[in-house]
């Protein structure tokens, strides 16, 4: 899929997936830190429940950074903000949390998420995933975007008798428990070498 | 019970019976700390009274952990993220209270909570346990998720009463006046060893 | 009292007087402190006027702390936490000013409150006590609930004349004018001992 | 008058004259410090006009303490709580301006406020007085409650005319224009000694 | 005019112009600063426009004070105070803005500002003066007030054609497109000699 | 154009292009930067929207600030301000988010904006532009303002369908997707040397 090939491909971005008012879409988190006073700048016009989950997947990854190889200061000693466009389309609900938890690790790792896979969860602060709503429509988007791979929350996994047969076999389907298990699959190997970027002052 | 053991596996989990429209449910309360500002962040849409027992609990501890053989750091030097999942259900009341000082008392010692029981009970920030309503209905839920003991509130030993006689012969119900004795049945002994988490930059 | 005794055991809790739906009934004005950012917490569904108190009281022990024997340290320098059970009820009015003043003396000088004696009255912040109303309904709850000794501010002396003659003869009233009068009545002398408090790690 | 001699004994309180529902009233500033964050407690259900009062009168004395001889460091180093008994009344408009001036100029220089005086007027940052309404209520008020000397501003000496020539003959009369005079009028000289306070360890 | 005499008389306060429901009005802007935690407190129930006036004011000269010869440190080393007598009127609109910066300036520099003239316009971050309304009420209100000259905005010259003859021969008018233009004719020289204030303590 | 060449002269200034009720408009976007506590001050009654796209804006370049070319420091470590005139304009929308990238940009870089060059086109945190309402009416108004070039979001092309011929021939439109090329173009050289400004302690 070529959008989310663009989007994706940088770390600290990764693919959701959302229902609309026009039935399901993908989404991108954005994140990404600077210095500054450690804490989490939040934009995108989110609702309550959904800053909540952006507070919930830093926090598990803070607290179980080291467990998962990350380097603790990457998220804890700087300034996170973390993004979902379109900036005007009010959002919210908990389902986007492993994603948030996804594009947050692939910030600190530095390692891209993979840009063929979209993802749909709510994340509790002790990491497991949690059922959310949607998935039929959700799953659709995914296959209309041209994603080859989506993570569902195991509990959702009876909802997958309602998918159309050729989306089911055009999807790899994951349905996982715990929040580490969507790391595993989500991310890249760190990337080898960063390509030069231009340089503004050489304009 | 499944849910509860997998759930209140790690320190810092503790499982409450909370009153639902639909009769009583089991929920968990989970706590995790991190560097960073002292302080509570508190999310899963708590409303001003969980809110505050939130805080009455943490206080609770601090200014008795001594005495408790907590170690004091472990709760004033760090930011500690209290999360009620799931994450879009609005929730209020006094009643979590002494699940709080447990979850609480459970990551500071690094005690696992005790897996088959449950518990409810207003806590004050002196430690007394006081009354609660529903008891009935939470009863009911402990028993049907296959929890084996319960805590309830010493003043509301009167309303086993209307317990029908299979949940009350199914279920070990304590009813306590003091919070420390909730802490002495509910804190399973420090666990020996932690088993290594897989570790993400090996994947 | 059996109910006033176990609460006010500890130092840091008073025992107040308010005016309820139902008549007058007992509080209990609960204060505690721990490290931390100096400043008060409050809770128990205080509204605007009642936490007003709390500061008023707080105030009054900094800035006149060391004419009252009080160690300046003890208010200052830790973080304070005041609650007023029961947790779910909200309460306002600026009547257990006095309360609130003794709740945060016992506190920081270690002596427990009296168990026998109850309190009602406006505090300012030069520590006059100013009247209140319901003193009718507070001292027939004081009588109910078995206290020997009630506080009541000097001008509300009129008011004693609606009080039954039983009521009257049973308790012992004292109008007072200065809030450094409540406290050398209402404290009892620093406590010799503090009895060993159940470990919690060698449960 | 016994209540205000009373209530202005201490440094730091000064007395006020307000319009009520039932005519003009008698009130009391009470300002203390205490170490702490520098900034203003304020206290009393103040409105919005009044709390900015409040703090135009401590700028004032921080921006022009050394020109008026206070301690610099008395106002602007400590934590300064200023209170309006009774604290359920709300109370709002910006006429209490020199009164706030005058207790916290008290305070900083621990002169106490003669008692004997009461005083209506807006003061400005440049430590203007501007002129007020309800001159005429609250000198009856005034006089009713035994004041010898009253201060308003000179603007409003034209509402004179409306005072009962006995209220007039009863008091002396200050219109100034300039807060500096105010406090010229308004402040006894340093106290020579202070009595010292019963001492709560030794009750 | 006495009264802009007199309220001019010191540095940081300057003369502005306003439309109120009665035609038009002179108004004063006070700044006074203090040491204390760097920002700016803003009174004289101001409403949300204006309050980001005093915003944009300061910010002009604290990042173009250099170029302006003012003392860098004078504006963002204290705590800043503008307020906008009388206290009790609510103002709001982005009209004071050049009066605003003139008050800090004059602060900043000590230079008092000339008590014969006012000043209407918006100004911009990057120092520009933008057009306002009321043109014609705000000048007959400075001829009123007998003021000499008055600052508008460039873009305002042609409402000066709505001016009757007698006021625009009686003012000098001065139309501005960049506010350093404004502070050149607004300021006075620095006073060669501060006359000494009274000593309170000597009182 | 006069206007945008007088507005955008000092770095720091760069001409958005809005939708308003009577068409289209251009607006200038200013920030400017002091010592003082790190972050971000907005004026121009700025919507939530719009106050987003600024914290978008700077956390873009505070992150990609270095492979910009640009000095770390002129943006992390000191106060910005922000300002959309006409200030008591309520402003909002995501569009103006390439706008303010791009005038911060300017000002961290010392190189002023084209001031014959209009923009439009939301950013996201990544630095992708995304596209836009109402591409028409700002291109006429751009056209109107003499402006020569426009940058507009790439997936905003097929709107140029609807454009008259005329003003399509008048205008070099830049259909842009990565805001790094947005900066390429818009930014002048750096200047070679700033005319001093007069001198206002000389005055
Ligand atoms: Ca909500
Ligand atoms: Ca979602
Ligand atoms: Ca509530
Ligand atoms: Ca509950
Ligand atoms: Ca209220
Ligand atoms: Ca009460
Ligand atoms: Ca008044
Ligand atoms: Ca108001
Ligand atoms: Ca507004
Ligand atoms: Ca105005
Ligand atoms: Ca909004
Ligand atoms: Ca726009």
């Amino acid at each position: 899929t070529p959008e989310s090939a663009e989007r994706t491909a940088v770390p600290g971005v990764a693919t959701g997936l959302a229902v609309t008012g026009a039935g399901g879409d993908v989404l991108f988190i954005e994140a990404t830190s600077m210095e500054g006073e450690p804490g989490l700048t939040l934009t995108g016009q989110l609702g309550d429940v959904m800053k909540e989950s952006a507070h919930i997947a830093l926090s598990y990854l803070r607290s179980h950074g080291r467990e998962l190889g990350l380097d603790p200061n990457a998220l804890a000693a700087r300034r996170i903000h973390l993004h979902v466009p379109a900036g005007a389309v009010p959002k919210d609900g908990p389902s986007a949390g492993i994603t948030m938890v996804t594009a947050l690790a692939s910030l600190a790792s530095g390692r891209p998420v993979r840009s063929d896979i979209g993802m749909t969860g709510e994340v509790t602060l002790a990491g497991r995933v949690l059922p959310i709503g949607g998935v039929k429509q959700k799953l659709l988007a995914a296959h209309r975007a041209g994603l080859s791979d989506v993570i569902i929350p195991a509990r959702n996994e009876p909802d997958l008798d309602d998918l159309p047969e050729e989306v089911r076999a055009g999807l790899r389907i994951h349905p996982l428990a715990d929040v580490a298990d969507v790391l595993r699959i989500a991310l890249e190997p760190a990337a080898a070498e960063v390509p030069a970027a231009p340089h503004l002052a050489a304009v």
